[in-house]
């Protein structure tokens, strides 16, 4: 088994409305060190083991887990000992 | 400066529709080997250097950026310079 660990962020200039309101949140709760702040999508999958396990992650990411359009996306796999 | 990159996952035992939602539309895209799919939050924030910054972001993480009820969360501090 693999474990997949999937980062969606959204790319540099991409407006982030939902970091935009933690981050006036969080000055409002007295935390001014806090400059920015971006918010993405963090996913865990359990995969069974096969051959082509990472292009078939590749192609999960470009076409469901993250809008190419928009965001960037990095992964890291594991091998996991039966979940 | 340094950046924080903070991970929210759902506890263990605590239903993830989001999860399973992905995981169903990946099994119509004929990723059968997909057996699991937690989907969780992932935020990157740039702070001011401070002395206090780890218990601030564990305050941070307890008062707003996590639901300590439901959700687990893990964070990685990095010194960058001047973002």
């Amino acid at each position: 088994m693999y474990k997949i660990k999937v980062y969606v962020t959204l790319k540099q200039g991409v407006l982030d409305p939902q970091g935009k309101a933690v981050e006036k949140a969080l000055h409002t709760m007295d935390y001014d060190q806090v400059q920015d702040v971006r918010v993405g999508k963090y996913m865990e999958l359990i995969m069974e083991k096969s051959e082509n396990v990472g292009s078939k992650v590749e192609e999960m990411c470009q076409r469901l887990l993250a809008n190419p359009v928009i965001e960037d996306y990095r992964y890291e796999m594991e091998e996991v000992v039966g979940q």
